[in-house]
């Protein structure tokens, strides 16, 4: 033991209110919190620049507690650095309901909070995304006004995940220097010793993407903090691997799976108070001590005050920009430009695919709104990502606006999450829509923090074609719109798509989806209208209620479809009309008038997706038709995909006239 | 340029054909084939043991093309090889609707596809299930009836998959000796180089996580050869770095992404024939060079010869054990097994949680059906997969039969896939349902496959507790149960979970996954059925339909909360009946009547599930309630969440109460 006394109580504060809180709660996981407090105090004492009173400070540093389950941890510091959401009492309801203290961090419920975390590796993908953020803006704005570290804690659960590989990847590519991962290695996972299960040896495999490494006693602040200060040098991402004890002080349980994640017991935490000299009553923290972790965080504050003056002295135009980025505003006249450029589609009526719809969209977008951080996990030429404006960000050369993600779907969606965290920018990128499933964790987290992260998921249905049925989704509509607070847009036109991005691109505190086309499409919305009807996220297209026989619902791919359908009937003297539902999400939200306007009075009910039924009943009820998928696609070109699973204007006409003649 | 002009010959057959079947299909992946075709040939005459007449012989070589994309190198060499399946005309028929010669490699299209890739990553995964089944096997059967080779084909997609990084880990750890990887290390992606998006050294990233390694140039047999008799001798899993050039022989297109994922064109087809020599027409092979193929597919034939006559040596109780296991079939036994075990249960009636009586029917299952292979990602205690049966996989000792998977759940995921794959074992194993969704893409394969992968799913709901919204499913029910050709079970006591994992035993064609509880629940089923109820997918659990006001359909932990609204209402005098729903995917296989009268008559239908509603519109309709989620979960104690959340016997009632008097 190398610390001084007043390092170990440091330390130790955040150790006793870890085992008091867990204990009090009779749930959560003291060991991490009690093996990597000395990690923690060198940090947040010595190099962490934020500021407790004032803790959304654009160029603080960020930390990320990767191993989220150590939660008590983060809490612990916030509360001894002085940040006011975390109070003592906070503490003390650790897992309660409506407390800030959840059981795992939750990004939103507290300030000094970065970011959700406990779905294990997530956290590091975060940290790469916002270091890579922090390079964007700092060769937007200058270093006197962008320059800031982001630190990330990550235990062996987040180095054994595959997407830790992908952000490793990833980092080391873009030599993210500004990044800095602590390694907790307590050679401890749930199940026992890593050696279970793992013989990786993680220095090696870091260096091997790039990384600059070094090991230390994570017990010894000193040999820590020479480790932070020698990573600051280092023209990569550094890894320190930090040799712990996991659940360090307790006499019988410490180095054990037994101090995981269960609470140690009254004995227990009695024995270890002893073992490291700690009498203060439980959530008790001697003054001297809580008063040493308040001034490291007025000390590590001075630095927001030196920036503050550096950005008042910023010409005012910069500054608007800057503020106005990190309120998440659009600039003015986004709106307005959206609708000049619906107003050329309906007139020039383009043929397109929606992925190509998206990137004319992109296109004028980009032109105008400067923080759009494109990216494609290796399909940007397939995905439609890239625009006139974007060019790459390579380690060179960081003043760019796409990001080559590599074949990382997950670590891409992981890391768009931490650059939406930061703030300053918007990240979209695009992927197979079957690929979700790669992302699939990662967008779960940004619907769940309520953040602007825009995935691009072109080829989406057996219209894709000849790759067959592993890159065909046909569940993956119904699986994304069953994500809480995600809004899933499959555009029509060229219009819709120009609306759907509008949306997407106005949803602050919601990420979206967009679905695209492989296959051209028809414009049709050719009648301008300035409002955004996608808005209401499922609108009249064509026909009217009055006299409808047959409605027909619809989305994307299929709307031409259901157009088709329409014609054949009215031909057939059955009237019909035309629903196009852009986005499931949003018409939930429309009144119940609205709504019901739109479902409408027709007898014979129709929807045509193709994908699976799942959601449609919505809108089609019990007695309607489902035109669209019954299980996986096949390997095929796409006219004889339609035709063979049975999506089709004539199948629709067949349906609605077999309903008309059973109701006569 | 080492090779000798018939070694050239025998690859450039491979060359030939796929550039033609790409050609006449104007679509697929002519860059890896051409660039991996030296492999392909040095595998596939010198060292793959496989007979291609008998093609499903179990002590094959397992050859796993994990760069899916290069499919047309498959369908080659089975063609040149002999394989019946893949005829010349199959091969003109690539990717044309009803061929055996899909985009990508389809499970069960073809005898010598050995699992379906095209998601990348996932294939280097199976190869490690696959290699693992093999030790597992050997160490029970010995090394005259199990002792071969895996042999895995990766792009560098693949290896930037985190999925790569999950199946390093894992076959390092059990030091899989007999897995041989071979990397097409061609420089480039869809997007261009390779550098774009990554700088890992692959070798050093290996060799980190317990890997021989080799580097040979791709384009010299000798060398590759040479390479793979190493790898044989190594105690360690072999990772062999192949340089090669994507499009190998194109004059103007090689070593470019132009030929990764486009036909080449006519006239650089012709240049191509032109700078190789090849002067054969489109689909035609010369006869010398086919028939040295074949000879090649005859000789490696020999060895199955050899194996028959150790196999007919045996005694027949291992032969008929062994030829049980490769059929499929489940032990006599079995069944009466569970019905003896389920008429315990009715009398004994435990109060436990069903991942508790899970682990309570597996402790018969395993004494039964000494093929299961349990395991768990890094939560053994808490999934509750291992019994009294199944000592750890080791590397020392394989006779195991539980595989600590590490905290890799993807990686878990796609093993099994390749453990049910190579047939003789039954993979299961566990993890928190909020992490299915790191699985996702390798669940969605075991059903496009259709094999026999069970997925032990616990914490299924807001029951988890404290743990909190990152740690509770809420939308995973309906994101499941919505993959076609997978079944997922929520059994509501011990009963229903032994009849679940009876079900999803006896599914060979089917995946199933089972949702779990963490929370006690009572026995409901406590009058013994030797019928499997759980097989109907849903049954009357409780009350008639006769009189009944109101049917309560339930899942799961949300049967107590239906049996206790039952009793409430009863005493009001509302007759009410409960239907249990397991499995809504066998409901929707029972005959229309037998559904007709699950559904039932009452007026009020209710269902009550700690999830979203999505997917229950099928059991009450449009006008029925829905008591469950309607977003993210919380952090807090159990009994404060489902109040909180308003999921109750109370609230059933209630809404009961309120439809009645509504309608009255």
């Amino acid at each position: 033991m190398t610390n001084s006394d007043k390092q170990n109580q440091l330390a130790n504060a955040i150790r006793f209110l870890s085992m008091d809180a867990v204990e009090k709660a009779n749930s959560g996981h003291p060991g991490l919190p009690m093996g990597a407090a000395d990690i923690a105090t060198t940090l947040y004492t010595r190099f962490l620049s934020h500021d407790p009173q004032n803790p959304h400070w654009p160029d603080r540093d960020r930390f990320v507690l990767s191993a989220g389950h150590g939660s008590m941890l983060l809490y612990s510091v916030l509360y001894l650095s002085g940040y006011e959401d975390i109070t003592i009492d906070e503490i003390k309801k650790f897992r309660q309901i409506g407390a800030r203290t959840a059981g795992h961090p939750e990004y939103g419920y507290a300030a000094g909070i970065e970011t959700t975390t406990g779905p294990l590796g997530q956290g590091i993908a975060n940290g790469v995304g916002m270091a890579l953020s922090e390079r964007i803006l700092n060769a937007k704005f200058g270093d006197s006004i962008v320059d800031h570290y982001t630190y990330v804690l990550v235990g062996d659960g987040c180095l054994m995940e595959g997407i830790s590989q992908e952000a490793i990847g990833l980092a080391g590519h873009l030599e993210l220097n500004k990044l800095i991962v602590l390694w907790d290695d307590n050679n401890i996972t749930i199940d026992g010793a890593v050696s279970l299960s793992d013989k990786t040896d993680q220095v090696a495999r870091f260096q091997a993407s790039g990384w600059n490494t070094s090991s230390v006693d994570g017990h010894d602040q000193e040999a820590i903090a020479k480790a932070i200060e020698q990573a600051k040098t280092s023209p990569k991402p550094t890894f320190i691997a930090c040799k712990t004890v996991i659940g360090f002080g307790s006499p019988n349980k410490a180095g054990t799976n037994k101090v995981h994640g269960a609470a140690l017991g009254a004995e227990e935490i009695a024995a270890t108070r002893k073992a490291l000299n700690w009498s203060a009553e439980p959530f008790v923290v001697p003054a001297e001590v809580l008063d040493a972790w308040r001034l490291a965080g007025l000390n590590a504050a001075k630095k927001r005050l030196e920036w503050e003056k550096r950005f008042a002295a910023l010409d005012a135009d910069t500054r608007a920009e800057f503020e106005r980025r990190q309120r998440g505003e659009l600039p003015i006249g986004f709106d307005q430009a959206i609708i000049d450029y619906k107003k050329k589609l309906s007139a020039d009526k383009p043929k397109v695919a929606t992925r190509k719809s998206s990137e004319m969209a992109l296109e004028v977008i980009n032109g105008i709104v400067p923080e759009t951080i494109g990216g494609s996990a290796d399909l940007t030429g397939s995905n439609n990502t890239k625009t006139s404006q974007t060019n790459a960000v390579t380690p060179e050369n960081y003043d760019g606006r796409f990001v080559h993600y590599g074949i990382r779907e997950h670590g891409m969606a992981a890391a768009m999450n931490g650059m939406a965290l930061h703030g300053g920018l918007i990240p979209y990128s695009g992927t197979f829509m079957c690929f979700s499933d790669y992302c699939r964790p990662a967008m779960r987290l940004s619907s769940l923090m309520g953040i602007r992260v825009i995935y691009v998921m072109t080829h989406d249905s057996i219209g894709l074609g000849e790759d067959g049925p592993t890159h065909q989704p046909v569940e993956h509509l119904a699986v994304l719109r069953a994500i809480p607070n995600h809004l899933v847009f499959r555009p029509a036109d060229a219009v819709e798509a120009a609306e759907c991005w509008q949306l997407a691109l106005e949803s602050q505190k919601t990420p979206s989806t967009l679905a695209l086309t492989r296959q051209n499409l028809p414009t049709v919305r050719t009648t301008h209208t300035d409002e955004n009807l996608c808005g209401y996220g499922a609108y009249e297209l064509a026909g009217t209620d009055q006299d409808a026989q047959v409605t027909l619902f619809a989305t994307g791919s299929e709307i031409e479809i259901a157009m088709k359908a329409k014609a054949m009937l009215d031909e057939k003297n059955i009237p019909a009309r035309v629903v196009s539902v852009p986005c499931f999400e949003l018409f939930e939200q429309q009144s119940d008038s609205y709504k019901a306007s739109v479902l409408g009075n027709a007898p014979v009910k129709i929807a045509i997706e193709a994908a699976l039924s799942l959601g449609w009943e919505r809108f089609i009820g019990e007695n309607g038709v489902f035109i669209g998928m019954k299980g996986f696609g096949a390997s095929a070109p796409i006219e004889d995909l339609y035709k063979h699973f049975g999506i089709t204007a004539e199948a629709a006409v067949e349906a609605a006239e077999a309903k008309l003649k059973a109701a006569a």
